[in-house]
């Protein structure tokens, strides 16, 4: 008797998370596969999915069977999944059915249009689909502020990383914008002097296909449970049991996608190792989107850009792409690290990538705090990156607040978990290089266990067993350090050699 | 007031279309590109939908909406809605909702396994997967039969051509097979003395997908609005507003994935070309499998093997195949009327065809009947393999009994549609030729719209306003007469010149 209560949650849970299957399977379709005119069709079924998922969590014998879990529960691992479950479930509890389908269906249009909008700089077209999405995200942002007595921009980020505010992250950031300028004066000071080459494309899209694959196949994805394809802004969706990840091919510049690939893996690889028996439960699953990005970034930034690493797979580039010198492992080291500020998030290096999210992070805390409005987004933008990184966007929404997908679905305070992912990297990193004898050596000469056996021990299979400070602290030994950062980007773009 | 009901039945009906669309979208992947271990999540993901679908037309409110929507209906338009509607609703309310689950989980399980099994030629394997498939569909065929009054093997063939009973079906077949082996043996005297040239491949991938696609635009197919791609098993899939459709191909062999591009492109024209204010609701749905079929075979049958077409398509064909005297479009007219009888039914010719459909038929009616046994199959196909066309399968499961999907996932009472759908083809067909003077010149010299217009008015935006006889009777003036495949067959086949 003392456990049916939690076997009943179980069963509501798993049909929920059948329900997340469809979701995301046809989420993924809709970005990688499906043509424009399927486009109405597929939002009001996904919104009626979203209806669904929400009925499904707002049934009111959820209330009951979790405070008699509760009562039941005598260890710490039915504990810290009713803890998982009960997060999903007031969540879903504070926001009407009514407000669940406008949000589905305002943001599925405002994605579907942002295709074609972005392309065409259609700064005021798109306007018009994304005010109700602020307005519904703005909604959703007081009434769960309300009950939890956070700010509402609070209230959204824990949705991204439960327990992250705010004033944390504006302290974190300040720090970060305290050092960055600096940072990245001394460092493009220092690359003047540097000889770079060019790789000489094109680099057919097939070649690219090719090396991305066995470079995935390096790292350790399963090909039987996930595929690669391609969107128009890359993403890993899916589940953890099929997870499909996307990329883009240029081919006069195959060095994005390459990378991208890798960031893309290090999501698919969280998900292809988490807990298997308890992956149809919220504690069995990915554990924040700050910890996701912690395990793009370190196979990304921490791995991937390493020299050991680019070593490693020097000669796949070359078999794929053909030999010339530009594609040596040495240039190809300097190239992924050239630091020079852009416009572009998704093409800003290492570096100056922190500028972007900082900027975001300060515009959409304002648009949801009401203190500007959906049309004064460009103006702001224009003047924040002429503060950070010196560069003037004027007229040019396409490069400007119209490039990133996120806000299009009305994911607010989901950019910080870029910056945090990287922090959180950088302290990995530190801790697997203070434990690991001669890290680089493995990586160089092929062997990753070191790195994955690591990042499967200490995050991919604890799901969300743990909060994640004390996943961290676990981890790592300490709490979130920005120092490791900070740290990492002087070794890295200022030692002399590494 | 008057409509309310009416009203109420549409707002379920189109929650239910939604709930089908992702059931398309995820089946459709689960064939064209979902990776093996993502299958058990998503045969799960699947069932827990066929319950919630099963749940909405079983809701107890329908049945009272059903009875005062009738009473109130006053237009013939309402009226048909209603009769589809409750069509739909009366085969969902004879089903417990275990056994829409257990049915589910049987063919998910089933068809997974089938894909390896069947390269495998391991019949043993599949029938442990495939004894629950049979016993749903019989408890399904029961409980089905017991309400309406027919016989359970009709009972499941109503799913598919509603109005079709067997004792119809043996008389068709029966008159079919009377005439059939004689004009077989005739036609391969008649070719013996032939001379045909073989395409000399290999023909890329790439080349026949770049000529498939423009075949498909050729056709009228709305790139917009669907896709291409490769399974196993071809299919048409997806839902009317975004339809995709599968092939497979074959380096040393073009000729079948073109012309099964070409039967899969009529499917999705008659979808894409439904009545797009009432597609969500089961009145503007495709009518019957049967004509879903005649569709396909209109396009594949009667227009994509005719001499006129082939002359019109030889170019495209040269342009991405390369030119060799095989492609010439008289040889290619002997090639795609090349009469051998084989193993394989998606290989078949025209002639053969209905050979492989009588035989499924007789076997799987006697299946449902209870007559043989599930282990019993094997020896009953080799038999009549060698009755049909003197062929001997023994031992060969993989080119036998093993070759189809449909039997996979239940799908039994669905194959008689082919050969349905071809008479339905050339009765088409002969009213076309009588009504359009010139109609082999139109086709030849590019002009379709008399052949996709014929079949958009009198088929594709009909949807299921009219039950198939009235259908007919409207389109052809007159009821499904067989002797119109007959006549086309001994046109095409025995016919000095055409
Ligand atoms: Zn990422
Ligand atoms: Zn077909």
């Amino acid at each position: 008797m003392s456990n049916s209560s939690y076997a009943a949650l179980v069963a509501s849970f798993t049909r929920l998370y059948r329900y997340q299957h469809l979701a995301a399977m046809v989420g993924w379709d809709q970005a990688a596969m499906m043509p424009t005119k399927g486009n109405e069709a597929r939002g009001a079924a996904m919104a009626e999915l979203q209806v669904l998922m929400h009925r499904t969590l707002t049934d009111p014998t959820l209330k009951t069977l979790l405070k008699e879990a509760e009562t039941e529960a005598t260890d710490n691992a039915t504990r810290a999944s009713l803890r998982e479950m009960k997060r999903v479930w007031q969540q879903a509890n504070l926001l009407p059915e009514r407000l669940v389908e406008a949000s589905s269906l305002a943001g599925s249009r405002c994605e579907h249009g942002w295709r074609t909008q972005r392309a065409a700089n259609d700064w005021t077209g798109f306007l018009q689909n994304f005010r109700p999405v602020v307005e519904c995200a703005r909604e959703k942002a007081q009434r769960l502020a309300e009950a939890s007595g956070l700010a509402p921009y609070d209230a959204l980020l824990e949705q991204f990383e439960p327990g992250m505010h705010s004033t944390q992250l504006t302290h974190i950031f300040g720090e970060v914008k305290s050092w960055l300028p600096g940072l990245i004066r001394e460092v493009m000071d220092k690359q003047a002097g540097e000889v770079t080459l060019s790789p000489d494309g094109p680099f057919p899209v097939a070649a690219q296909r090719a090396l991305g694959l066995e470079i995935m196949g390096l790292l350790g994805f399963d090909f039987d449970a996930g595929r690669l394809d391609i969107s128009l802004h890359p993403f890993c969706g899916g589940v953890a049991e099929d997870v499909r990840i996307t990329t883009r091919y240029r081919e006069d510049d195959f060095m994005q996608s390459m990378m991208g690939i890798v960031h893309e893996t290090g999501h698919a690889c969280y998900e292809q190792h988490l807990p298997r028996d308890l992956v149809h439960l919220p504690v069995g699953q990915a554990r924040s989107m700050g910890i996701h990005e912690s395990q793009s970034l370190a196979f990304e930034m921490q791995l991937g850009r390493s020299p050991a690493f680019l070593e490693l797979i020097t000669p796949l580039v070359k078999k794929h792409l053909g030999d010339q010198v530009a594609l040596d492992s040495a240039n190809l080291a300097r190239l992924y690290s050239r630091v020079k500020p852009g416009l572009i998030r998704v093409d800003a290096d290492e570096l100056t990538y922190p500028a972007h999210i900082i900027l975001r992070f300060e515009i959409e805390a304002a648009l949801i705090a009401g203190e500007i409005e959906a049309e004064d987004i460009p103006a702001l933008w224009d003047e924040k990156m002429q503060v950070a990184l010196g560069l003037d966007t004027r007229g040019n929404y396409r490069d400007g607040c119209l490039q990133d997908i996120h806000w299009t679905d009305g994911s607010f305070g989901y950019f910080p978990s870029y910056t945090l992912g990287a922090m959180y990297a950088a302290q990995y990193f530190a801790t697997l290089r203070r434990d690991t004898p001669e890290l680089e050596t493995h990586i160089r000469t092929g062997n990753l266990a070191p790195v994955t056996g690591w990042l499967d021990s200490h995050i991919w299979r604890q799901g969300s067993l743990l909060e994640t400070p004390a996943l961290i602290l676990q981890a790592s030994g300490e709490a979130l350090n920005p120092a490791y950062l900070r740290a990492h980007l002087e070794q890295r773009y200022l030692a002399d050699s590494q």
